[in-house]
């Protein structure tokens, strides 16, 4: 068995990309789906951003050092890899801002119709961010959740957008992203597909199924850092028909004309809104340009064989430890993480984290980890399910000594 | 006379704060309204910030470096700067996004009334987030722009919300914010005020006006960086009664909880949307704790002199070279900035910009020079002023030659 993991490792064409990532000694790092690690290179891209470009050219960095392209070169890079023309993305702002300028573009596009709609469990700030919008104009726009298996049936005449997210985040279950845009188009609702788990991990294809919007994260599987810029995608058929809700001054067609009225620039460009967060951009681009080097379809095959053989090794030596999966056993049906519900999962995930193993605790009762294939190798997966599996046999799951742990880890 | 400028800068308690900062060897910078410089503090915090908290913590450093903090507590720091309570700021998004949020919000509070008023020549963000926000219920709320001279007049019972900024970025004219603040609640109506061009660069006292709201920038007298995130002053009266628009899973009552339902969290809190950028934050911290040293009074006083040496040295050594100011002469109306009109302004200012004095074109003729008193000394004055005479002498400003200097610089 060891020896078996060894020569995946050995084998993997992936494995150099490893050592282009600070990874800490003694960690088990499988939460690259919260944060993704800092790749090497950041280091010195962030000093030269900071000392450089804002210490020396100071404001002349606008053109000299192209920062007002930023979000537009970041953006093109990004579309490389979910299927969309470089002048369909744009980078800035947060994946939260980003839904709600797609909601309300998609109101503007389907301006008959009222209702946004989602689907409970969907990850929140999606499901929040529509109560927001429906707020403003509570007499006129609704927001509506229903059950994952009720939303094909939901797509009524009644419903201007339908908000889903690719991969879900408890379960890490896929949706089938050329069947659903298709059903909602032929109803006349235009999509947003949240790629915040998917983009980075695996192929993503949005024009082959004619997407209408999409948004995603930039520090999760793209390694921006904390908090890292986000993206939004808008198909060109729709981009010059929407007035921006967020019509801030560097998506004016002019912004240094500094008129009285808003006039949207061609294109993606009217999707910014305020000045673009600098030292985020440049940190973002870093680790774009690293994912960018490898090959997609290597990384969903190493993604799928990090999960299949962690589910495997756990129903091997977890047996009976009242761990089952949470997240489909089908990698194809999977992103790029597995999940196993548990009733003591905060406890577990608590002594995990302990033990220099790091995934998620998601509520009710779900372990989440999250595989990265740049830098996760399967001899992580092989150690994390061995320790996993010591505490499960060794630790007396009881609700007291839960609550302890809870409260000193 | 150069005797005088030694001695005033001899005399300057603010003199030390220079050191402080990178700054460029031989460059005359009057852009910190527009970028701020480089703290030299701020160089370990980025390096720290990224190879320690973000490359070696990772995800834990949210608990651990309280990154979940950073927004509330370099909001609080921000709030001892303009008269606020540390629990009335927030920092997260961008001026524009946090436009937006303050415009919503004041919607809600006075929910009979639909006109959202600005000026003008405001900043153009401001009026353009306005007509963003009218576009999603365009049957109800409507954005009016008045001249600045009707603004008291315009406060009609049809008016939801004001919008003003402080400091105009053109001429540094200061609103009287205390006298338009009682005339717009002796009418029902709460006045959002933009700081950008205020907060670091003078006293402000929002609760001594019983402000409502206010927004600001943090890459201008903040010396946050470029694209810093901005901040948001909700008073305490108004924070409960406000459901947000951008109601994103950081302005929930309990963002881990991952409910379906958004329920706001008590306060301030909620005024947060998505994630926030931790790098960005981590830089503009090291600002605001460098400029909560100094005496604001100090600044005040500091940049009012700067102000009146350069309109007194224009007036003495560029008389009749087509040169008059654009700002008031008088300190007391003024922000930390001078302006000039000229009718080839910006070809002059390409000019200055050749010979290392940077500051900024506005349109249509407007030469800007902002004041950074923390950085800034007499002697930048008096030498900026020496190479303005000596360009407007020398150089003939004929159509046809500033057009080929724009060109080429």
């Amino acid at each position: 068995m060891q020896d078996d993991i060894a020569r995946l490792d050995a084998d993997d064409p992936l494995a150099p990309f490893r050592d282009r990532f600070d990874t800490p000694d003694g960690l088990i790092y499988l939460d690259g789906n919260s944060l993704g690690c800092l790749p090497k290179a950041t280091k010195a891209r962030m000093a030269d951003v900071v000392e450089r470009e804002w210490g020396q050219d100071l404001i002349r960095s606008w053109n000299k050092n192209d920062w007002i392209g930023a979000p537009r070169r970041i953006g093109a890079k990004i579309a490389s890899l979910i299927g969309a023309n470089g002048d369909e993305v744009i980078v800035g702002d947060t994946t939260s801002v980003n839904v709600f300028k797609c909601l309300s573009a998609s109101l503007q596009l389907n301006s008959e119709r009222h209702t946004l709609l989602s689907e409970t469990g969907n990850f929140p700030t999606d499901a929040y961010m529509m109560e927001g919008l429906a707020a403003i104009a509570p007499d006129r726009i609704k927001a509506r959740l229903v059950d994952t298996a009720d939303i094909v049936n939901s797509l009524d005449a009644s419903v201007a957008v339908l908000l889903l997210t690719h991969t879900n985040y408890r379960t890490g279950r896929l949706h089938d992203m050329p069947g659903i845009t298709a059903a909602a188009h032929a109803r006349g609702i235009p999509v947003i597909w949240d790629l915040s788990h998917s983009c980075g991990a695996m192929p993503v294809d949005l024009n082959a199924c004619q997407a209408d919007f999409a948004i995603g994260c930039g520090y999760k599987y793209l390694n921006g850092g904390p908090g890292a810029p986000a993206f939004t995608f808008v198909a060109r058929r729709h981009q010059e028909k929407v007035f921006p809700a967020l019509s801030g001054w560097l998506g004016h067609k002019a912004p240094f004309a500094f008129t009285d009225d808003y006039e949207p620039a061609p294109g993606i460009d009217r999707f910014q809104c305020g000045t673009p967060g600098i030292l985020g951009c440049a940190a973002l681009e870093v680790g774009v340009d690293l994912i960018c080097e490898a090959d997609m379809a290597d990384i969903r095959r190493k993604s799928s064989a990090l999960g299949d053989l962690f589910i495997r090794l756990v129903g091997d030596k977890c047996a009976g430890r009242d761990i089952r999966p949470a997240c489909p056993t089908d990698a194809t049906e999977r992103g790029s993480q597995v999940s196993f519900h548990h009733t003591e999962g905060h406890a577990v995930m608590q002594a995990l984290i302990a033990r220099n193993v790091i995934g998620d605790f998601r509520a009710p009762d779900i372990l989440r980890f999250g595989f990265a294939p740049l830098y996760n190798s399967y001899a992580d997966v092989a150690k994390a399910v061995e320790i996993l599996t010591d505490i499960l046999a060794t630790e007396s799951w009881n609700q007291d000594r839960f609550r302890q742990r809870a409260a000193v880890t």
